[in-house]
């Protein structure tokens, strides 16, 4: 018998007298027990007094290679988890589908936190807002971490991705995470959990574990806190009522019920590419966790003279699928996590059966006391009719098919679940594809389409994927998660910051148009990484640009544009007063101005940004530069990226050019 | 007497028995009354069938072009709506902040719209993931409007500002609306709806008016509806617990009470350009709209020795303020809405007594039977032991002066509220503006920095800019309105697009990396902007670039570093074989190569985005581009703007160089 604990402000709790019993999925038999009377103020006080304070005092960076690490450390202690999770009645397929799929989550949320945030413990949002005409008022809106708990409340299906997924968007917006699986399955996770603290990688009070029931700790929580739940409507209905949450606008993220759809388009001939790979994600969509995937396709909606041939399809391959011991190699289909799951989908399976026909799966065949269940395939004729279709989820091996009679109709039918996570498309048709996307697009959470050009690649129906947002409106709960750093965002505020160009500058670590500049000592080509400082500038000599330079750029580039060449075309121009300098040359110039051409940190020109010509320049005029640090990240241990503000000027002090230079810099 | 009517279905709709009388804020006399029963399930069904189709049918510039006649359109009303505001108790002033401030909100809504979304029914958010090693198979973001109706629920302070804030954003997004102002003064938000209406700008069904109670509207909403909320804590409360809206995760936006503080930095002594701003910008929170503002300060937060030179200053221009008949010129401030609201003011002020004294301000001095009020300063000496005053929203003009012992101690205290819309800190010390955002931004969904070098542009610590975010976690609602483009995201779903790169491009309406090209006929430059197809591509002939080459141009621009001149130099580099081409002299024979010398339809290169230097290029190698159509995104009858992909190859088909080239190109 195991005994799941929980772990409570740094310590283990084990089961008490009024645990709940776990089935073995396969055996029918209780093999495990887990629940116990918690302190949920201790651990609310843990995580916030805690947890909080030494994540946030890390930069997005530190987090991101914590979580990688993390993730690293995970990998290797696969075996473990995979074990377990034979219990829940998955096969090592499905294994990889919730272990490995949860850790390559947690990495690619580390990768984009090194990527796309700075190593700051300020997140900036979107561009510089110009408040006022002079530019000494801006605004910029920035996100900082919640001072609070994110308490995670997670579905059986999922013991280790289910958790992974939220854990690492929280940790890595500095936030401590109270993680509560479903009972049913939260031996797994205890174990995944007790691998990452045993790890030593996280913080204190980073990450506490409820195995069984939260007590009283939603009644607790307050407006820097959030909650994030993945389970039924029903459920979610009750949790998202609590008046405690409501009053102090908790954040409360939903990803429920979906009666996800899957659509063949109507360039999709029998036996076509498209057709063939429509039944073959329809049979995984039923058959992998035993259908037991929130983004699971519970509906298969395909024109009219397709009906017959994707029924007939679609059976043979269920028929060829071996459902049985999840150990065993041979098998394609595992068991439902429970008997009550079994018995609950069979309730479901029955209530579609008044408005549809059983074509394939019979829910009587028993594979001995586990709870085994053959995939179950259904078909409505008349869909526009039927009601409990487009509402019963019901969360196991089984699919309705039905027919429609063009792809306006399809979509109809798609967007009458209400709201679903996913809704995907077998098309080749780009124009189809758009029409389908203005239809239906504000119903579901994601549309995944495939064809012969995608169809090596693809990564199925069913899988969200970190980089996308995960959730969907209405019946699906509302919710968004996921989504790369916009997943990160919910665990954090956006706060609008309005003030000079200073405060701006010294608030997000970066140089805000109209801050004040520190004129360089050296050049600033001679320091390293680590020694520049944002705003550190250097304003160059001036250069006349004659018109022989032009022509000569024109003749040695070949860009002999008539804007540079012919006076009377470029004067009949909008934007010119007659023949003007290449915006190339002008780029061209800037460098030949700034650049230290001595071996130094400055190692390459990576890029450049937002480049903008705003105004013309003739011949005669006479550019100047400015160059400025902008911004620093990190890379690696021997370079960082700099990004310099670029800013080039005329002889009046009018802005020529604008833009961003990005160079690698050696550090110190 | 006025009677208020609705506008339902198209048509106007008197008040019936049930009416509620509406008091003239002024003479304490009922002079207006509103309400009616109507047909809730009458006014979705046209705003669903009616409204929203035609709005969807355009684009987001057809969309944005229609606010900023609507907002020009109200311009020329403004004499209407100012001279029914002052039944409202409002000043001319304050009618500037509600009715000018409405128009100039729906002004740069409209213009973000033209500037930041594209021509089109399909808005990209972020950019292009990666989700397969080939990228055969892609991720993007796109947001389409709701199908169904926004109803907007306002408060009475505010009865244009309030309308068009909410307004813009969700017609911009393509959604109709039902706007249900506070009946104290939906007088004024009538006549501007008329005035909207009778321009014949509006589509039918964008725009209905619920003047009185909504009856059973939200009971009948669904998923694709959303509801946006401005008042009371308690109602909002209320609202958001319908069943119905909790049953279909209707989306449900609040802005509510907000005890919004005021911090003095420590860094302004008495007398300094900060504290004046500081005391100044508390008299005009205090006194504009007589503090009925949802952003009005209710807590100023100064360092213990500022406590009474503060009190003073605060005190001296409160008694200087001449409160009376709003049609008045010397007066300074009006009155409240109605005498129910003085009464609930004074309740709060009997409240808030019984944990501060007094300073400034007699509630029992009358000044006729209109709803006036004298400004009241009320001070606590120990906030740390307080409670009321951290929860206590007095709706009207009060504020409470408190000490801090520090800038942590003032964050501590401005945090208490618990959630606000917006802090404000006056200082001039960059450090510390950062040190109060780390510990308080996660409270705030504005903070507002203020000194001498922002005082002349700053835009006030009351307004909500439409720029910036307005809303604020906990109690203030945990909402978002505003915010330019973000606001509007609010209306539309944002749904995970996956599939190849044609399917892709299809859907959103830009060339994507990998996405089929189709060869240009004529060299693209010939083509007029109208002409031009997204796609159409150019692929040029080779160039060879030689040492004589990289000599020649190093010493024309005068960018001789050692990268490119220096073999031994740019062998240590860690990202070169040996000397190398400049980046600008790959653009700038990039350009030779692809552009179009003759006078035509491109007029001016304004600009480029996103360049990246993917592969160093030796002397030898030989560059080609592909110039593709990217984004067509029009800017005025004359002209528009192309984004072109241009990707530079070297002889092996490597990619050495990518980027966003921006033309204006002149139309058909």
């Amino acid at each position: 018998m195991l005994h799941v604990p929980s772990f409570v402000a740094g310590r283990w709790v084990d089961p008490d007298a009024d645990a709940r019993p776990i089935e073995d999925a396969v055996t029918g038999q209780v093999f495990a027990r887990a629940g116990a009377a918690l302190d949920a103020a201790e651990m609310l006080d843990h995580a916030r007094d805690v947890g909080g304070p030494a994540l946030r005092a890390m930069t997005f960076h530190d987090r991101a290679r914590m979580l990688k690490a993390l993730a690293l450390h995970l990998r290797d202690h696969r075996p473990a988890l995979y074990e377990l999770s034979y219990h829940t009645g998955a096969t090592l397929a499905d294994h990889r589908i919730d272990v490995d799929g949860g850790i390559g989550t947690m990495l690619v949320i580390a990768s984009k936190g090194r990527r796309e945030m700075p190593d700051a413990q300020v997140y900036v949002d979107g561009a510089v807002e110009q408040l006022s005409r002079d530019g000494t008022f801006l605004g910029r809106h920035v996100c900082t971490p919640l001072h609070g708990v994110a308490v995670h409340i997670n579905a059986f299906n999922f013991p280790v991705w289910g958790m992974l997924e939220k854990l690492a968007p929280t940790l890595l917006a500095g936030m401590p995470a109270i993680v509560k699986p479903a009972t049913a399955t939260c031996y797994v996770t205890e174990t995944c959990v007790r691998i990452m603290l045993d790890s030593g990688l996280l913080p204190d009070g980073a990450l506490q574990l409820v195995a069984g029931g939260l007590g009283d700790m939603l009644d607790r929580l307050g407006a820097q806190d959030a909650v994030a739940f993945t389970g039924s409507a029903a459920t979610a209905l009750k949790l998202r009522a609590n008046p405690n949450l409501m009053r102090h606008s908790v954040r409360f993220t939903a990803e429920q019920d979906s009666l996800n759809a899957s659509i063949l388009g109507t360039d999709a001939t029998e036996g076509s590419a498209e057709f063939d790979l429509f039944v073959a994600e329809a049979h995984r969509e039923m058959t992998a966790k035993a259908g037991q995937k929130c983004t699971a396709t519970r509906r298969l909606i395909v024109p009219e003279a397709m009906l017959d041939p994707v029924a007939r399809a679609l059976s043979e391959r269920l028929a060829a699928t071996t459902i049985g011991d999840p150990r065993d190699k041979a098998t394609g289909m595992g068991a439902l996590v429970s008997n009550a799951q079994k018995r609950d989908v069979l309730d479901k399976v029955a209530t579609l059966s008044r408005e549809a026909t059983r074509v394939w799966g019979d829910p009587e065949v028993r594979f001995g006391e586990g709870a085994f269940l053959q995939p179950i395939l259904m078909r409505c004729d008349d869909p526009d009719a039927a009601a409990r279709l487009h509402d019963t989820e019901a969360f196991g091996p089984v699919s309705t098919l039905m027919p429609c009679r063009d792809m306006e109709h399809a979509a109809e039918l798609a967007n009458r679940g209400e709201g679903s996570l996913v809704a995907s498309v077998f098309t080749r048709n780009g124009a189809l594809a758009r029409r389908l996307t203005l239809a239906s697009a504000a119903f579901h959470g994601r549309l995944y389409f495939n064809n012969r050009d995608s169809a090596a690649e693809a990564t199925g129906h069913g899988a969200p994927m970190p980089h996308m947002v995960h959730g969907g409106p209405g019946r699906a709960g509302g919710g968004e998660e996921l989504g790369g750093i916009r997943g990160v965002l919910h665990y954090m505020q956006r706060t609008a910051i309005q003030g000079s160009p200073d405060i701006l500058a010294a608030i997000t670590g970066r140089h805000t148009k109209g801050a004040t500049v520190a004129p360089s000592k050296t050049h600033p080509f001679r320091d390293t990484f680590d020694d520049l400082t944002v705003g550190q500038s250097l304003t160059t000599e001036a250069r006349e640009i004659t018109l022989a330079d032009i022509e000569h750029f024109a003749d040695f580039t070949g860009d002999t544009f008539y804007a540079h060449m012919d006076q009377d075309a470029a004067a009949r121009n909008p934007f010119f007063p007659g023949r003007v300098a290449h915006g190339y040359l002008i780029l061209s110039f800037a460098a030949g101005l700034f650049v230290s051409p001595e071996e130094g940190p400055v190692l390459a020109n990576t890029g450049l940004d937002a480049l903008r010509f705003l105004a013309p320049v003739s011949p005669g005029d006479a550019i100047r530069v400015r160059l400025t640090v902008k911004h620093k990240t990190p890379r690696t241990d021997e370079y960082g990226e700099i990004r310099w503000d670029v800013r080039v000027t005329n002889q009046h002090d009018e802005a020529v050019a604008e833009y961003d230079l990005l160079t690698m810099v050696a550090r110190g």
